[in-house]
């Protein structure tokens, strides 16, 4: 007989309680929770107790005890191309136009159709739930085939309605794309674990015109806006040749600044600009391995941060990353801010989770719905088990979470409430079926390889 | 019946044949084989040689069959504190001084003893096992209890024979640490998996009156020597307050310098220092996971390497890290020397994977012993799994061995023909035992928690 059992009439029927050793909630308190349990009905979290309590009070339909774990918020990847996956370690340790002249690029218009962003992004989800990873900002041809792969896998993801000038096999124009963009958007609308971005490339491959219809549409439909800026200082030189500008100051001008901005990398900023970045409430999405990879150089992770600009973290695509981590690059942002402004208070540990979680969930603006452990929340946690020789002892789990563990130690990932992914094992992914996926594209994309 | 029975007269019986998908000896030629097999006996590496072809020629009394692996040569840690292994994550995000005042150093004062050393190197020998390290350059307190746990653990060390110039629990002044470090020395002497350096700790913790003491010894003994240097700015002002230059040039003209030199760090060094060090054949270890989260600054590697000097990897203590984990010290290294240089080229995968094997072996004096898979060399090797999600696709395994791969897909780890770690399983450490210690000292410690 169990407790639930013995009392069955004075317990409050849920659908999960999760015991976990520790729980860090990511809210304004920045709360470490001790012997606390999650408490979670119709994939929302009802509340946070004390273990003791919980199990006085509720019966659950599953009841997960975690003794060794840190429960913390499902961590948001806020810039990715996930359908890059096929292409890791394609081509490494290269320039960067030769990197994409004579290998990405022709990958990619050799094998992007609607299939590949299928198969790549279902191999995408897979590494990102099993990492922690439950929700990502992406931009890629295709997106309704990259939603095919998160509903699939079971997660939440911001897609990205990916706008160019130039022809590819997706779209011939900039209204073109723009029209793919809202069929896709179409045919997502009403399920609750997806949201929309207009996704402009970059301020080098969009025309002002363009700029000004995808402020428009954004306007007129509410949605975010998602782009890359100031990546590399070769993409400011021919903004000044092109524009007699700065990227940054033309997209302001275009009016394009503002708290539906997502600008991924932001590399390259001068003072001011950091200063209008913060005053339009614009976010970033720092993605230091790919900085680092591609020599685009290093943020000013330090400056944004004390400026208070809204900074989260991304993986950038596979092929420049060569990972879809998010527990590493939390690691890399934290290490890297510190070694630059030369402050080891930079970037502390909670800070890092908080760019992955919270910040990041403002930045998409989901703040009221997922990114901390929090009362009325979406259900999108993730454990992580404390107890292997690498990460003993444990003082403090919210920096072994930063700067001890590896992805190898998350167990479980929960997105809304269903666990989709448990110790190797994905609630909606066949191993086989995904190995077999990956074996036939291999060959297809293996003569671009360096 | 096996083919070993069907034909055994024409068979050669060896020790071991480990057949992998791919082989990445990190010899001169920098081959990388396809399905290959290393063939082993009595602790060393009697041939490397197509699978097809070992199947014909060998019987052995173990044949390990690695289909979906890569085998490299045995990882080397070239600078570490293991001992510090129980001090993990007891203090992040601090400003150096304040992290050594209030946190490190009373820690030490309060636990370091022979026992403490024996049991928190075990956790680090565990750690590093499990993470493919087979060796790994020490520098401590009561090395012959170092010395116990690498026995234990079945792993090859060469240990420092510490010396500062101040009392601790251990000695009582530079004299007494040099006689307890030949002592220590003594006792492990005709240990063929273990060799001594002389580790003076920095120069601005050592006198020259003892600096010369060390070189005479080291001449005398034939030692290797090791120390920090030119770790932090602050370093360098001390020196030039004390002794009027920098500690490179006051090592210099004490005749420090040279091939049997490991110096730590490395991070701050002028060109004509980096043309001095590539004269005089020193060894760098570099930390960059250390040297960022304490703000020490971004070694020069690049130029380090475009002048030759040998540059190797270490993680340094597990207190600065958290980890001792080379897998993923290879990767920041390669990382940030692409960001530091601006130049993508700058330390490719093969590359960073010879600093930490072949080129650690070299500043140890052991090139001709381990490093490489080569016939002759000990068997000191690692297979790393790559068929997971998160490694694949797999166009270049050496790629993925530096961006890709994390410790968790390390299968196998032998030192010098034996197998001392598979899958979870240590062949001399009780899982049960080592949790036992972990969790005998944490209360101990915990006090000095940030």
């Amino acid at each position: 007989m169990t407790i639930s059992d013995s009392s069955s009439t004075a317990l409050t029927h849920v659908d999960a309680v999760i015991e976990a050793r520790w729980v860090v909630t990511v809210d304004s308190n920045k709360r470490l929770l001790e012997h606390h349990s999650v408490i979670v009905k119709d994939a929302v979290i009802m509340g946070v107790l004390p273990t003791a309590l919980a199990r006085l009070k509720y019966a659950a339909s599953s009841w997960v005890c975690l003794d060794e774990h840190v429960l913390i918020p499902g961590l948001i990847n806020l810039h990715t191309h996930a359908a890059m996956s096929l292409m890791r370690g394609i081509a490494d340790d290269l320039p960067l136009m030769q990197w994409l002249h004579e290998h990405l690029w022709p990958a990619e218009r050799a094998v992007v159709d609607r299939h590949y962003v299928k198969d790549a992004s279902l191999l995408a989800c897979a590494e990102m739930l099993s990492g922690g990873t439950t929700c990502f900002n992406d931009m890629y041809f295709y997106p309704e085939a990259t939603a095919s792969a998160v509903g699939q896998a079971g997660m939440r993801a911001n897609l990205g309605l990916t706008v160019l000038e130039f022809p590819t096999h997706y779209a011939s124009d900039a209204d073109d794309y723009l029209q793919k963009g809202f069929e896709a958007h179409d045919s997502w609308r009403g399920n609750a674990l997806m949201t929309s971005s207009i996704a402009p490339h970059a301020p080098y491959t969009i025309s002002n015109q363009t700029f000004e219809k995808v402020l428009t549409y954004a306007e007129q439909l509410d949605l975010g806006i998602h782009t890359h800026l100031h990546e590399t200082l070769d993409e400011i030189a021919q903004s000044h040749a092109q524009y007699g500008m700065r990227p940054m100051q033309r997209l302001a001008e275009l009016g394009l600044l503002g708290p539906n901005l997502v600008a991924a990398h932001g590399v390259h900023l001068l003072p001011a600009e950091i200063e209008i970045l913060a005053e339009f409430g614009c976010h970033i999405a720092h993605c230091p391995t790919s900085n680092l990879k591609l020599t685009s150089g290093i943020a000013p992770v330090a400056a944004l941060l004390d400026r208070g600009v809204n900074v989260s973290i991304g993986t950038d695509g596979a092929a420049s990353n060569n990972r879809l981590d998010m527990l590493s690059e939390m690691r890399l942002a934290a290490l890297l801010a510190k070694g630059a402004s030369m402050d080891a208070t930079t970037l502390p540990a909670h800070q890092a989770l908080e760019m992955a979680t919270i910040k990041a969930a403002k930045a998409l603006g989901l703040e009221e719905k997922i990114g901390s452990i929090e009362m009325g929340k979406q259900a999108d946690m993730v454990a992580v088990k404390l107890s292997d020789f690498a990460v003993s002892p444990c003082y403090d789990p919210v920096s072994h979470l930063i700067y001890t563990c590896g992805r190898e130690h998350v167990t479980h990932t929960w997105v809304a409430g269903s666990l989709r992914y448990c110790n190797g094992v994905y609630a909606n992914i066949e191993p086989i079926e995904l190995k077999e996926i990956i074996q036939a594209w291999q060959p297809k994309l293996k003569q671009y390889k360096h």
